[in-house]
């Protein structure tokens, strides 16, 4: 592939005191990455430098002030550099106001870059949500804050892992609220934002399973009766729109194994933990978050701070990895092959 | 192991329209089940003739009338029969009336023998709700007729796959009211009935994750509040006690896997699906089913009756397999080394 057919991601370099730094260093050092995209790390060039350091990955940062300066160099890392940690200040592992702010910023800068179209996803560290909002940001996280910075569109959380996907009606409400919000508007936007994205990633038309809410789908109405009320008609409107789904709302405990073997190419969980749960049971190192719904395409780690490991250079990248590999794919998808 | 530790297994033929004979043939055709213990199967002995000719499976079926007659030769599949299938009105692969009385009749024997210690185990194959409830025995699978044919304690569904043991607050209700299941009674109930369970399988002071019932448990009560309200009372009661249990509700998603990788004996699931989805994620096939506070040991496949695989011989017997391990492990921890 010529240089000028790779996607550029704009990579958020997380909270600083934990792991993120060190994982993006990590990541970028990976020769297959840098063959199939290009990055510009939206963070503090100072801590970048340090994560280097500390991880020994090949690769020489480099700071730059503008996108326009990337040159992506081969060993070059380069750092849209937002100068907004003091080293000497930080203290690793800890919950911290710096790092909070500056995490805010490089999520807001990288947003701002991917909306003008100067890169072609942002792809995201993880967060310590007690310092964002110690911070004066008062999200529930990273999604709630694109989608304001993004305009306000309605969006859901995909979670994949290797073959399995799973897209989400609800994430953090209660479980009582999430029963509530399986109604046949969001089960159909969910389903809409789970094919699109699906199809981003190169599957023409993907089969998508839905499940129930209830133990075996309710038993025909023996307990609970969500599936006919709420969940059917919304399968039979996806129907009758000509996608291809599940015909009816599947056991919710063997849709999501079945998916992972290669029936579906994506599955609706009706609530947190349905997907999670069966996500998670494959590996938490291997899971990439993706926000669907948004004008921009983002993909996230799908694990926390690691606050335990940083400063020691033993992080896992995988799912930073993985979350990389996933936004090029899309890229091409949602472009064509000429991305950028 | 001496002949004389073997425990003896009392094992249901199941529903004669599926898979089940077939499977038991398979099963007790592995030399490894049978050094473990001792099989009389609760059936119809022309069915299990039947399905040794089309499994191909070696061994040859003597019926018997009284277990007092089982000589456990070997070679040899000691069918307790109750001469109740009509072979040649048998229609494989459907709901059918006659076998669903048999499939409830080999039940209730098989419970007989146990409680009166003339079995040491009972080890069941599947059955199907609708033939049960056509035959006029109205129960919602084998849970609620076994504890009634033992007197009505209170029970609890475990699961068991590979390393990971899950124990069930709730099962076939809907999820609604599942959220009303989480109490400290039952909660605390599940968790002795776990314990000792556990205890049964060899492990001395069992390691027992609880899962809070909201995601991420609710995060300090910003969404929903079952977990300070209702789990951990029971939680720091069980503790009280004595018991190695998880100082707060674990995060529902991450529970699982980190008892899958071993740091937990068993968790206990606060609903169905909580539980199912894990265990299934580890192959439907390895699964196996056991009903805790009744005073026999009673271990289950953990799948239907596979009526599309019915007649075919290749119904896959791994469940019932892992199903007989268990029964004898548990014969052993109940009774100390001299079981029977």
């Amino acid at each position: 592939m010529s240089q000028e057919c790779r996607p550029i991601h704009a990579v958020t370099m997380g909270d600083a005191a934990g792991s993120g730094a060190e994982i993006v260093a990590k990541t970028l050092a990976e020769p297959e990455i840098r063959e199939m995209c290009r990055s510009i790390v939206v963070g503090d060039a100072a801590t970048m430098k340090d994560a280097v350091r500390i991880t020994g990955a090949p690769g020489r940062v480099r700071a730059i002030d503008d996108v326009s300066q990337a040159e992506f160099e081969d060993g070059v890392i380069e750092v849209l550099d937002l100068k907004n940690i003091d080293l000497g200040k930080l203290t690793r592992g800890r919950v911290d106001v710096m790092s909070g702010k500056a995490s805010y910023e490089y999520i807001k800068v990288a947003t701002e870059l991917t909306l003008a179209g100067k890169t072609d996803a942002i792809v995201t560290s993880a967060i310590n949500k007690e310092a964002l909002n110690k911070a004066g940001y008062h999200y529930d996280g990273h999604t709630g804050l694109l989608a304001e910075l993004c305009g306000g569109p309605e969006v859901a959380m995909m979670l994949v892992a290797g073959n399995l996907r799973v897209c989400h009606v609800s994430t953090h409400v209660s479980l009582s609220e999430a029963i509530n919000r399986v109604r046949p508007e969001r089960i159909l936007t969910v389903i809409e934002l789970a094919r699109n994205a699906v199809r981003d990633m190169g599957i023409e038309d993907p089969r998508i399973a839905v499940p129930g809410i209830n133990p075996h789908s309710g038993e025909d109405g023996l307990f609970g009766d969500e599936e006919p009320t709420y969940i059917l008609p919304a399968i039979e409107e996806a129907r009758r729109r000509g996608y291809n789904v599940t015909d009816r709302p599947l056991p919710p405990d063997t849709a999501f194994f079945r998916a992972r073997d290669g029936e579906f190419d994506v599955v609706i969980a009706m609530y947190h933990d349905q997907g999670h749960i069966a996500i998670k049971m494959l590996g938490i190192w291997l899971g990439v978050n993706v926000t669907l719904g948004l004008p921009i395409i983002r993909t996230s780690v799908d694990h926390g701070t690691n606050y335990g490991k940083a400063g020691k250079g033993t992080a896992d990248p995988r799912s930073m990895i993985e979350s990389m590999k996933l936004a090029t794919v899309m890229a091409h998808g949602r472009k064509g092959a000429g991305a950028s």
